[in-house]
């Protein structure tokens, strides 16, 4: 463990104090402390607007190619380019100052959620219990007056040694149980299914020499629309020993799930699609497998969680209906089926545990995701968000939840924005705004030039254009700035986050009054289905104990800025955890707990979904969230609050 | 129908009269009427010997090539080469005459038993059950504001119209789901497994559009070492449509089942023996398919059954510790499996439900004969046969049972003896021999030149011999004939059954001592084994009240001649039925009666079994059986009282 030294940075003129890690990166920390620095490059030191000046302390910097050795000796430093040494005091130079009245300190990031599984702690509790276990067995090697058959002394041993009865049997393991139960002289280590989803028998499924009771592993996957996740789980210990994703291989076939249900009504296109996403599984397993220095035999578990049309591409089953009109999936609790039939690279044994879908647009993820959170066991009543695409809301508690699915666009994945692009490196990711001069604090991802802008980049880019003023409630620019940044572009007038020569694009990456457009209908229609959701059952925003956010997204997202665009409803921050991938979460779960993958189809029923589009009110309710960040101002009191120094500005 | 007319023949001088079908060939009535006329060709005509004289009516003939035209003109007709056209009166010439004292007329063949299951009988009673039905739904079609998934939307119509709930689903079914629900506007047929073999529930495993309760097929396959028989039987109306057997494609590896273990444990040798008998079966169903104009999808289900070491192979399971000490099978009740994951051209949904073995030498097969003839459900104390290169032999009745192998050799099937052959076109099958000249009278199937013996044939020929003096009881020729078919031969002294040029192989057809004592050890394991394992549970021969003989061989053979040489014990002979093909029997009840299919195993493991090697006394009984018909006299009344005769004839 690399134990970190904590250094202060001080900067003037704001007085503003930071503790960071030594090393950390000055505009990095600039940026957290809430702090702006011009700097357009996103952080890989050619446009050379980054320039502080070090009063005292010590930084370890490049000289940037566009500074003078004068400079250099007076102390200016690029922050992009430099780490923390020592405890320092930095000066912030007038070009980058502005009006310190709307400093704020950048707020913490939202919680990460407390799982609501511990395995250590379940096991010390006695509660631990994967669905499969492995049981160690002595058994009497035969004789001439003892001769019934291998698998008949193993079902007795079983019966006996362990007061297991009446168990079925996993057909291939009698290929290999002869030499098994002959390599240690009749000592060896069988491995039950105990999950009761095709049966109320435990099924024993591999029977291995000697005692490797030891060793056990199990695999969970999340088949993202984009990305193929995957952990390798150490059922013995209810270790999470690895997790690794790779692009889902369908990309090449349509960016999202609708033009992947059009590509797969094509001839062989259901197949080439089956085929090429269990050819991403395939390596995520293999990478998992190799870095561990496992076998496909050892694993005896696979569950999945996947959103309904990727659960039906990956099963080969057609998600036509899924976009006609009324939208029927084919099936939403997945039988059980064998992963070799689906051409996995893993044991014969190995089933799929697929987590139940609720509805065309509210898929097993989602499920996963309520499952792995612990919503569904709470009394508090909780908003669980998935944005995306497809924005996936869940409202509810242990009792009763309710769902839908908000044709959100793929705004925050970058669609339909003319720089927007996944969250890769050169992705525009935070940035502040000097509201005096216009000019921006870029951080991209890596800390190289630009390429784009990534869905949190937007959110945050978009709360800047807020807090500067530099854009109306209605999205639209104000046109008595006299900032170069701020033009008439080919669709209207957009701001310059950086020009040309900065960038990894060769053009000027601007956002428009159109991309803002796209970008509030997508928040409207998120913050349009919570509304809709809650009233649909009596409720109101207000009622709202709890908001868990999922998926990547949710993660990186800064839940102030995502507030006061309007995305997430403006109550206590503290209400707001996160959890990350909670699809994976939920696979990963339900391999560790057979309690919880008895209970996620029953998780699955209990939640209700609504069509929003048929939801009486709805359309109102989007209409009305078409503003920054809201028309009716009462839904968001903080964020009003805070706008009116801007307001005041302005007026 | 065809309606066969009656015709009387009189054969003179015995003045024995028989009813025969017109059109019936003389020789066979001959021989069905005990009267013996010198044949040695086995009907093909060339041998020119059993010459009669038509005295009156019409006899449709063809003029033998030895035959000349004052012959022909003297009435002078072969018997093999007549058909019967008019009531006849027939006389048979001085050289093929023979004391009438020893005439019998041939007893009738063993009765065929009564199934125990007549489907229309039950289907009457309201008791016919196949494990899998057809059921008949009318959905209906989603809404915007009833938009469940398809699957569910199924799981609901079951369960409202046909009350069964928490049922499984196969999971291939779900692939075709959407388009079979659309195609008649929700109405379909679903097809349910009742088999509780893997779980308590139904188990769904396929939905077709519109009502297709009319049309529901099964496959029953027996696995015979040498050949493999399927029944195509419909589930709707309880009929078997069609029956036929292909020879099993294992038999280029290996005769008998010790050589294919041995063959199988060669590299690649058990893939390659579980590849040529599934291909085997393939070609079997696929001509049950063709001539019924059928699908593999319109089956829902396959029912197997096959000795212990054929169930390895087929599942490519190595029988290797089959043949070893102390002969442990690896499994005996088989795990249910996909038929396609075994290489069968079935639907995906399509799992095999094979008959449990007992040990490594009393096989599924028994256990299907068992369950088919009903003997497990009777109290009559029953002694179950099935002869072959081990002779099966189960003994008891609804309480209790007790089995055990004989090694008998493969004797009756032909291996062991000089001219031993399968029964196929040409074997000798019957023979009856003059006991003055020791000419005999030969037929052959097919009624072609002789090319060897098969098990039956060598049953009656050996029957045939005792009974006309011309062997001893220990199983010697007299040396006091002076008729020159009995001679010195390679290998001791031989009887000719036909000379070369009256053959298809250019060469004596003899049965030599040596043959003779094969035969000898062969009836004598299998009685040894009907009296060890009856004695094992105190009981003899003459507690018996009932005995069915199963197999090919077991239909074929001659009751009177196998209790002749001691194979069969001396009962009275209305105790005898056959079954044929016990195995197909039972693998094809099963597929009508799911009661059978699930008692199945119960039925395997109420059979205990004796290893005969290890049973003590066995030995003992096996050198007492080496006597013709036995060293016990007391053991065979009717066949000693039969031979008094013979033995004052010689003494």
């Amino acid at each position: 463990m690399v134990l970190l030294v904590k250094k202060t940075v001080r900067f003037l003129p704001y007085d503003v104090v930071l503790e960071v890690d030594e090393g950390a990166n000055l505009l990095h920390a600039a940026m957290e402390a809430g702090v702006h620095i011009n700097a357009s490059c996103g952080g890989e030191g050619v446009c050379g607007k980054c320039k502080i000046i070090l009063e005292s302390g010590e930084l370890s910097s490049q000289r940037g190619a566009t500074q003078t050795e004068e400079e250099w000796r007076l102390g200016f430093r690029l922050a992009c380019q430099s780490q923390v040494v020592s405890d320092l005091v930095v000066r912030i130079p007038p070009e980058s100052l502005f009006d310190k009245r709307l400093l704020r300190q950048k707020p913490p990031a939202a919680r990460l959620r407390p799982l609501p599984f511990d395995a250590h702690e379940l096991r010390e509790a006695g509660k631990y219990d994967p669905a499969f276990q492995k049981k160690f067995l002595q058994l009497p090697p035969p004789t001439l007056s003892d001769n019934i058959c291998d698998l008949r002394r193993l079902r007795e041993g079983i019966k006996k040694q362990h007061r297991l009865d009446n168990i079925t049997v996993d057909f291939f393991l009698t290929r290999k149980l002869a030499e098994a139960l002959r390599q240690e002289n009749f000592a060896v280590t069988a491995t039950l299914d105990f999950a009761q989803r095709r049966s109320r028998k435990p099924r024993l499924v591999r029977v291995e020499p000697g005692d490797s009771t030891g060793r056990h592993f199990a695999i969970a996957i999340d088949i993202g629309t984009t990305t193929v996740w995957g952990q390798l789980l150490d059922l013995t210990s209810g270790d999470i020993l690895d997790s690794l994703g790779e692009y889902n291989g369908q990309i090449s076939y349509g960016e999202d799930v609708i033009s992947r249900i059009i590509y797969a009504s094509k001839p062989e296109g259901l197949q080439r699609l089956q085929g090429v996403v269990v050819k991403t599984i395939n390596s995520v397993i293999k990478a998992l497998l190799k870095k561990s220095k496992l076998t496909t035999e050892d694993i005896s578990h696979l569950t999945l969680a996947a959103n309904t049309t990727m659960t039906h591409l990956f099963l080969g089953v057609d998600p036509k209906y899924i976009r006609l009109a009324p939208y029927v999936p084919t099936l939403c609790a997945v039988p059980p089926v064998r992963a070799r039939d689906l051409g996995l690279d893993l044991a014969e044994h190995v089933y799929i545990y697929c987590l139940s879908n609720v509805s065309s647009y509210v898929g097993g993820d989602i499920v996963s995701g309520v499952l792995g959170s612990g919503m569904y066991q709470e009394s508090k009543l909780t908003l669980y968000i998935d944005i995306g695409t497809n924005g996936e809301i869940v409202v509810g508690n242990q009792d009763w939840m309710v769902c839908a699915a908000c044709s959100a666009g793929p705004a925050f994945e970058g669609g339909g924005i003319r720089f927007g692009m996944r969250a890769t490196q050169g992705a525009v990711e935070d940035i502040s705004i000097n509201p005096d001069t216009a000019e921006p604090m870029l951080m991209t991802i890596g800390m190289v030039k630009p390429k784009g802008i990534c869905g949190s980049g937007l959110i945050n880019i978009l709360a800047a254009l807020m807090e500067t003023g530099l854009i109306d409630p209605k999205g639209k620019f104000r046109d008595d700035l006299e900032s170069s940044r701020i033009r008439e572009g080919e669709s209207g007038r957009e701001y310059v986050l950086a020009y040309a020569p900065e960038t990894q694009v060769d053009q000027d990456i601007v956002l428009s009054e159109v991309d803002i457009d796209n970008l509030m209908r997508a928040k409207g229609a998120m913050y349009a289905g919570y509304i809709t959701l809650l009233e649909s059952v009596g409720l109101t925003i207000h009622d709202l104990e709890q908001i868990i956010l999922a998926g990547a997204f949710g993660s990186f997202i800064n839940i102030e800025n995502a507030i006061t665009i309007g995305l997430l409803p403006d109550l206590p921050r503290d209400k707001f955890t996160y959890v990350g991938n909670g699809s994976l979460l939920g696979a990963t779960m339900v391999a560790f707990s057979r309690q919880m993958l008895e209970e996620e189809r029953r998780v699955a029923l209990m939640m209700t979904n609504f069509e929003l589009s048929e939801t009486p009110g709805f359309m109102d309710r989007y209409m009305a969230a078409l503003f920054l960040p809201h028309t009716q101002a009462e839904y968001f009191p903080t964020v009003m609050k805070r706008l009116e120094g801007v307001r005041r500005r302005h007026s």
